[in-house]
């Protein structure tokens, strides 16, 4: 006899909504590392973020209805931290290290809430804004993305019978442990999950996490959702992000000051931190140049992470680094994050064996990939690029360059005063998938 | 916050047994044929039904409990057509015709329950004998092979971890699915599930038929399973089976009588059934020997089941029997159910395509195919060669050849006996795999 639970099922017919961001937690462990640095050095900063879908060709405005946009936005709104959450962040160890939050930091946190947004739908396409103190805007960055990612995994899943649903998840699983099995083979790999801002919904990212954790073991680190990480006894993973550079370079001003922010940033972030999370993100304004210009002491550094250029290239020029810098790169460590897979995971762990250390953060082709897994075929269900960048700090425009020119932010004006500083060394235009 | 059912939960830890058969109709539909005839003409004939273990390299009874073996089969032999059981197989129509059961039958099947069983274990193998009057012991066949095998399956998978299970039923709903998308592809397909008796598990072959009824819509025409055609609103599909000749051959005594006993099971079945049901099934003593000695009226028949030689040779053997008798087999049936599998059912409908009509009944590779889906690898989900067959009738040794000879079944000398009153035209040894 089916037994049917007939209070959880009125229950659930009666949801006003269903959130996708359900604890402030629900973001990537940079933000808050950051996010400290902001509030003690930064705290006057205005600092505006900005949705941008690199896809142009998914028109999202179309997919998404915008009400419900605003009602998920709304509700992430809502959210405070909870006692329990602030208790663990002041608890819990962090790389190894206690403390890692200073207490009046937690408990300005405690009364933290996201501040207001912007939405307005342009031919098609989502413009979304927030704007206001960096320290708030900041942390729009996580829960915008994974919204907007779960709002459009669900218009594509609407209306779907059962069975297509069943089958769609049960391929993405069989999909997800084929990867977990090659990856098992990989001799000393060292991986963790980040894959909350693009993920294909909150529960899919939990199933994934837990799945990788389950198959990889020791070899499974952790994961950047902080939440995920509490909830899971893991460790939470992650450093920072190119928003430190970009801000303090718009902040600057002059020529000279812009293409000193780099090595600011490292200063700043010496100051906090140390350890494991002495990690430099050299691309914001080219690999090539940052390396160039870097002081001497960032050798002592733990490693780098390489995000926007192929992860073999991008690794060799840090190593060749290190080794003008007379480093072992076999003490150092090379994290690489960008739209990483098993294919290319595997080839860049071949590649560095024994030379340096090596992690991969594993994020959209661990938490949305549905590719080939939809009954009904179609490209609804496909990862996009969608990113949410600060774009303008106190007034003026920020600038991201990378290492490769599609994944460039800002206005196109500033872009080609940031390329006269930064040269054009090593930026070849690249196509972007994720 | 996470919902839990307290009294399912508390309710489901306190079950004392997890019965496999939970209704007299999960059961092949043939046997209800079958039955009504035997009721109605052999009722007083006694038959003795054993399992059959063709795996020998799998030791059953060191796989299972003989002790939850036995709970199982008590807990079978407990159960009575329900009220509603007997209503529907009254009202029902079968095959398109209402009343194929007799009132005074299903009025006798009211009071029905399965005899009592012999249960040994010898050297690691289970003797399970059936025995008593045919029309008691001939319905043991369908749960006591569904009964092994889930017992076999719930074996292998005990201890073993959720995301383990978990990968495993994704990894086969997956494989499931790629095996329907293909078998859309196949012109003018008509297929029924045939999976019943050697199913993985009850819950498995319900998942399995209502998927396959999704994803092949009317092309998929029903399960041989009752009680999941009654549940689905599907059709009862199936005829009858080996044990009437059989039996009436075992009953026969002289070797005349043995050869003229497949013809005597035709006479027998068109006095009861007419239209789809009459279907013959040929090699029960060898194809060839049947067809030599057929009668001219079995051309008028709609059809035939091969069932243990290779599909495109079996029916090539009937079709050009069909075209002595100067009948157009497109005006004909053959109905494939011996081991099939997407790859032969694609040739076979592809070999046949134009020239007669073609029906598959797809069983095991339906609903017990885990092969490559163990994330533990190994062969304890493999499917395995068990049977239940009538061995003796009124004390009298019953045989089947078939036309391979490893699913011969019987005592040695009366197998030699048959083979010399059939001969071995077209009979060369052959693997069996299901």
């Amino acid at each position: 006899m089916p037994v049917t639970d007939i209070a959880t099922r009125v229950y659930n017919h009666g949801w006003r909504l269903d959130p996708v961001v359900r604890s402030l937690l629900d973001t990537d462990f940079y933000k808050l590392l950051m996010l400290q640095l902001i509030w003690q050095r930064h705290a006057d900063v205005q600092a505006t973020f900005a949705l941008i879908n690199r896809t142009t060709s998914v028109r999202l405005g179309a997919v998404i209805d915008e009400r419900e946009l605003r009602e998920q936005l709304d509700h992430a709104r809502s959210l405070r931290f909870s006692k329990r959450e602030l208790i663990w962040l002041a608890g819990n160890s962090f790389y190894g290290k206690q403390r890692m939050f200073a207490p009046d930091f937690l408990a300005w946190l405690a009364d933290f809430r996201l501040p207001d947004y912007e939405l307005r739908t342009i031919d098609g396409q989502f413009e979304l804004h927030f704007d206001g103190p960096w320290t708030h805007t900041t942390m729009w960055e996580i829960p915008a993305l994974a919204i907007v990612n779960e709002l459009r995994s669900r218009a594509a899943l609407k209306g779907r019978g059962r069975f297509e649903l069943d089958i769609l998840y049960a391929r993405a699983k069989a999909k997800l442990w084929d990867k977990v099995e090659r990856l098992r083979a990989i001799p000393d790999l060292v991986l963790s999950d980040f894959g909350t801002r693009r993920r294909h919904g909150f529960l899919w990212q939990r199933w994934c996490v837990e799945a990788v954790k389950e198959g990889l073991g020791s070899r499974f680190i952790g994961t950047s959702n902080v939440l995920l990480a509490m909830d899971n006894d893991l460790e939470a993973i992650g450093t920072n992000a190119h928003e430190l550079p970009m801000v303090l370079a718009a902040l600057a001003g002059d020529d000279a000051g812009v293409a000193a922010a780099p090595y600011r940033v490292l200063e700043e972030w010496r100051a906090h931190y140390d350890g494991n999370l002495l990690i430099a993100l050299p691309d914001a304004f080219g690999t090539a140049a940052f390396l160039r210009h870097a002081p001497d002491w960032l050798a002592d550094w733990t490693g780098f992470r390489p995000d926007s250029m192929p992860p073999i290239e991008g690794g060799e020029q840090i190593m060749a680094w290190w080794q003008a810098h007379g480093v072992d790169p076999r003490q150092r460590l090379l994290i690489f994050s960008d739209g990483m897979d098993v294919d290319s995971i595997e080839a860049t762990a071949r590649h560095f064996r024994g030379r340096v250390r090596t992690s991969f953060g594993w994020g959209t082709n661990l938490t949305n990939d549905f590719r080939g897994c939809d009954p009904e075929g179609g490209h609804a269900l496909e990862p996009i690029s969608l990113v949410a960048k600060v774009i303008a700090a106190n007034g003026r425009p920020a600038v991201k360059l990378s290492d490769n020119p599609a994944k460039a932010t800002g206005n196109p004006a500033e872009i080609a005063r940031y390329r006269r500083i930064f040269g054009d060394e090593g930026r070849p235009a690249r196509s972007v998938t994720v």
